[in-house]
């Protein structure tokens, strides 16, 4: 690796016209191609389901080629744009000498049904400056050398337009080629040159050429990838006790309102729990008891009374009109608006009653309500998608057309994993047709196999098990699992803590957990969220549930939201969301690299993302260090992986790098092995970015 | 695992009509089906290329399958015969809980094109079953849980003919699921039993049954995978001087003769390096010189001269007629004949003159001989496949079938690796169509991008890294990557020397190292080979290289067999082979066991087949324990891993097995830990049978 300032990643390539011959007719019968092409990556079931691409986010393709005989060849990764022009092509690098495991990155600049394959082909002139430097030192065959590379500047000029620069450089090459007086070395050192070799890049001259077949990617938007986001259920906005003492619910109007304050802090999203009409029957009570107040507000997933079902809005929270005005407030303030989708019922959805055939009657000729023996959920019940499936489909689709329709363009899927993975696999198909800018968010809390089969089904973001890794290796195993080995079909999004869960290293950690989570969260993943009242450590759990105590899905809970500006947590998260703005590496998945350190307790890594993966065309470095432990202070040296700087460590431990923390503002140098303190009472984090020296 | 004499894996099923309901239509359109079945192995190129398969071979089929929600599921393995049948189907097994990952094995029978999948289905009895114990237990739902089965058993009785035995055990358990008065526990116990369940396997009720694409296996006969060579050069079989000390080549007709030895040691397949008639123009003489003597008889691999090309006899050897006589007495003694087969040509061969467009003319006019630079082979000139594709092949072909029509039933091909792979991928399928039952070996000591794409284009065996790996940790590696990681594409064979390799280890070994390598290779491998001479422990290299000094393919080398006896090794091989023949774990790949030792001289691994493996149906069992040292004794206690033999380690160390040592004779009693002490000079290895107690 040369030394400057930013990483030399092969970048896409136009050529001209080119003298490239296909590989002959006999190997169209063939898999193996002439020059052969095997396990390239990503591929989803065999290349019949899409893999995950993102806006201005580069994607690695992965291919092993090779070839008989000694001459050389080379491969390169094509991208194929929605109308199928091809509009990148980047070659591969070696990066498993040996096993001639192949790698490009491509990056797709716009949402849509891209593909890529990979190309490969004999490369006549590598061979023959491969051989022509052996066989002039050994001072044989040299007529025959000269006469050979004659033949490929004629060839190449074929393709070359005449009044090209190119044309003159191979012409005078050609023409230095055949002059047979002059020393084999000097002859070829000219025509050998890098103008030469440039202009044979531009205008290669090819054999056997190759073709991998087609493999899909399904483009989304950047907020698929990328986005900060805030978890609210709106009835809290503006919740108060009246004259009696009797809770009045907040509304809509209330929550728009609120979103200033959410904006401040800079998020994206906006994440609404359902906003549907409550059933009253088997409503449960605070705490999730069953004998509920007459005035409980009930569980906002407990959807449907004589109000409505999916398609209507509580009338406690207010009307469509209310609704839209919410949303034309985020979309002023530039949030999005992400609405939950729980599909399931209430006892009182009217579902229930119009449509009987969509539930599971039971052998004795009643409805099944949710169960889980020995639990059952005599508050909700479930679809049976088997029964009817297209009348619950188009039903489906239509309500979700409906929410779309007044401007929501995010939806949070509720236990998606409850419902047929097939079923989401049509649904999301055709959303991506018709609706390509509207994204889901799978909470799949379940195990690998489903979590990630719903993102290979299509799912845009997945919920993952970021709550529950916690120490420093399985931290970092868990970051380069999603950054690298399920990148092609699950984008992870990272919350601390929400409604549902709050994990043992939350509720003992207090307020220092809290900010270290917050800054983990926002930094390890592209994707982060914070569901309100985070700001206040609400970090007491309900006794033997890992979620908050008088939790807010059984009643209404305001807050005080002066309170939580003494936690510092509303200015940290408005700082986290500012520096996710300066750094397109933190708003970026794949590009990671782990740096050990040597204490248990201090966390390292670095995020980074190529210049063709920002508008400004500029490679981007984040170093993030944090002190796992919320309890004390920890010192740990640094051993940084160099590979992403394109620097080298010097001989004497001169620094490399000038970083300076988004977080203190402070300035260091830094060589490889930087030595970091980290308190949780003072500075517990560092967000370098970085400037290579 | 239960203790048992044989392991119980699942085995094949054979199902009556089934009461199942197929998923419902919408599943159709998605990928991932309504049983989601994900990530099906083995597949080889996205299912486009055919998996290696074996008659009489079980292989391993994993597919990663769950489902939404908490209802039961299972998967099957379902194995397709070239007709079209589902002949096989077998209940997968999850072997990695938490993922999700089921494997089952499935035989195929007979060479031909076969085919798998993999099925899912919902599994109304196992969900009614796990819910009904537990409410039960509570005593909720008790009426309704008994309704339910009446409905489950009801719709059996649908399918199940009223005279089968299945037919009264589930009417009978109908009727007591009805008795209202009869205590809940009875009755679920009742209608549970093994009997009941067992119709139900046999009639199986499902929903949703789902089914994978198919994959591709091809099959191909036992001794693809399994059998033990031996190399000649035919010539070297009766050469000897005349009386005016030149020499005389020897023939088919005395290679004929010298067959009785072979058969007599049990090898299955005796291997002629080319028989062609071999070029003069630039010979090389002894030892690979430049300078031959007159009368040297030149490489057979240079092939081609005035008495003809690929399809013709040397006249040194004799005849067509002696070759057939020669393969005929071969097939008397129950071996086949294997040709080597080297797609180059002497600067004589016939092509050169009535093809030289199937030759690189080179800029200067000249046709190319064989060159890497700086090193010329100038008695060699390569084929160039892509000058007259189809001409090349038609001409091979034909070479091809002229050789199988005179008996020929295996080629040995000689670096298939400096040839396009397409051209193998078509020259395979095509033969795998017309003449199944001939085989090909490829010869591509390269890299394993080209070793395993070349399995993967179709050769039915490789010979692959054997010769060096010699230190225990690297053979134990090894042994598990041929046997499950690339079993699917490669078929290995192990020669520990042949003409072209004679390594450090074999050289400085001694007679030891001859012996060692001889039991790990027949042992080791399904397929092994042997190269004539190695009796005598031909271990002396030619300086510099890692093959034998005057090496028979530059002259004639008759061999005292007399003398080879006293080396004990003909005995050894003979032993060996008659080993072979008793086990059929021997001449499996997939099914072994790397057992731990705590010497690092001492490898120990166990072999076993499955019952459906064998004619007799019975699960074989070979451990074998060798010595690596060729110098010195070592002891090693071994950890056996039990998993095989469907049995547990007792709490006192009482033996497990009795084992019988193939080689010696001895019997032992053995417990999970057995000591073995093995000693070159007198007892280097076990190669043990074993009867479990």
């Amino acid at each position: 690796m040369t030394s400057s300032a930013t990483p030399q990643p092969p970048v896409a390539r136009s050529y001209g016209p080119m003298a490239s011959h296909p590989a002959p007719e006999y190997s169209h019968h063939t898999v193996i191609g002439r020059i052969p092409i095997r396990d390239v990556t990503p591929c989803v079931e065999n290349g019949r389901l899409a893999a995950k691409g993102t806006e201005y986010e580069s994607f690695p393709v992965q291919a092993t080629v090779f070839r008989e005989g000694h001459d050389q060849f080379g491969a390169e990764a094509v991208l194929v744009d929605p109308t199928g022009a091809q509009v990148q092509t980047v070659p591969m690098v070696n990066i498993k000498p040996g096993l001639n495991r192949y790698e490009a990155w491509l990056t797709p600049m716009y949402p849509g049904p891209w593909h890529f394959f990979v190309r490969s082909y004999s490369d006549p002139y590598a061979t023959w400056r491969h051989n022509a430097e052996i066989k002039i030192a050994g001072n044989t065959d040299i007529h025959l050398v000269f006469l050979e590379i004659q033949e490929l500047f004629e060839r190449a000029l074929e393709s070359i337009p005449e009044n090209s620069p190119e044309y003159g450089i191979i012409s005078d090459a050609l023409g230095i080629a055949r002059i047979d007086r002059m020393p084999p070395n000097v002859r070829f050192r000219a025509i050998t040159s890098p103008e030469v070799e440039e202009a044979l890049a531009a205008y290669p001259v090819r054999d056997l050429v190759t073709e991998s077949q087609q493999y899909p990617v399904n483009v989304d938007r950047i907020r698929a990838l990328s986005g900060a986001w805030y978890e609210i259920f709106p009835r809290s906005y503006g919740a108060h006790r009246d004259a009696n003492d009797q809770w009045i619910s907040g509304t809509l109007r209330d929550a728009a309102v609120a979103l200033d304050r959410i904006a401040a802090m800079g998020f994206d999203v906006v994440y609404l729990t359902p906003i549907h009409p409550i059933g009253k029957t088997a409503r449960k009570g605070k705490n999730g008891t069953l004998t509920p107040e007459p005035t409980d507000p009930g569980s906002p997933y407990a959807i449907g009374s004589a109000a409505g079902g999916h398609d209507a809005i509580n009338p406690d929270l207010g009307t469509f009109a209310d609704f839209d005005a919410f949303v034309a407030r985020a979309h002023e303030l530039n949030m999005e608006v992400a609405l939950d989708f729980a599909l399931q019922c209430s006892p009182d959805h009217p579902w229930l009653k119009e449509h009987p055939e969509w539930f599971t009657t039971r052998a004795d000729g009643t409805i099944a309500y949710a169960e889980n023996p020995p639990k059952k959920y005599q508050d909700i019940y479930p679809l049976n998608f088997d029964n009817d499936p297209e009348g619950i489909y188009q039903e489906i689709y239509r309500i979700l057309e409906l929410w779309v329709s007044h401007g929501v363009t995010i939806f949070r899927v509720d236990n998606p994993h409850t419902k047929p993975v097939s079923f989401w696999e049509r649904l999301l198909a055709e959303f991506r047709k018709n609706h390509p800018e509207i994204l889901f968010l799978a909470e799949a809390f379940t195990a690998p196999p489903m979590l990630q089969g719903l993102g290979a089904a299509g799912f845009h973001q997945s919920y993952c098990y970021f709550a529950w890794r916690n120490e420093k290796k399985e931290i970092e195993d868990y970051l380069w699992e999603l950054a690298r080995v399920t990148d092609h079909i699950v984008r992870p999004t990272f919350w601390p803590t929400t409604h549902d869960i709050l994990t043992p290293y939350m509720q003992r950690g207090g307020l220092h957990a809290y900010a270290i989570r917050a800054v983990l969260a926002a930094t390890g993943s592209a994707s982060y969220g914070i569901y309100s009242g985070f700001e206040l450590v609400e970090n007491v759990p309900r006794p033997g549930f890992e979620e908050a105590i008088d939790n807010e899905k059984f009643e209404y809970k305001p807050r005080d939201w002066q309170a939580a500006e003494s936690t510092g947590l509303p200015h940290l998260l408005g700082m986290l969301n500012a520096i996710r703005r300066r750094h397109t590496a933190l708003n970026r998945l794949r590009e990671l690299r782990i740096n050990p350190t040597n204490d248990p307790n201090i966390l390292c890594f670095t995020k980074f993302s190529r210049p063709e993966e920002s508008p400004d065309g500029k490679a981007d470095f984040v170093i993030v260090a944090i002190n796992l432990d919320p309890f004390a202070a920890h010192g740990a040296e640094i051993t940084l992986d160099l590979s992403p700087f394109g620097v080298q460590a010097g001989w004497a431990g001169e620094p490399l790098f000038e970083v300076t923390d988004e977080l203190s503002g402070a300035t260091y140098q830094w060589n490889e092995k930087p030595y970091v303190y980290l308190d949780p009472a003072w500075q517990f984090a560092h967000i370098m970015s970085v400037k290579v020296l």
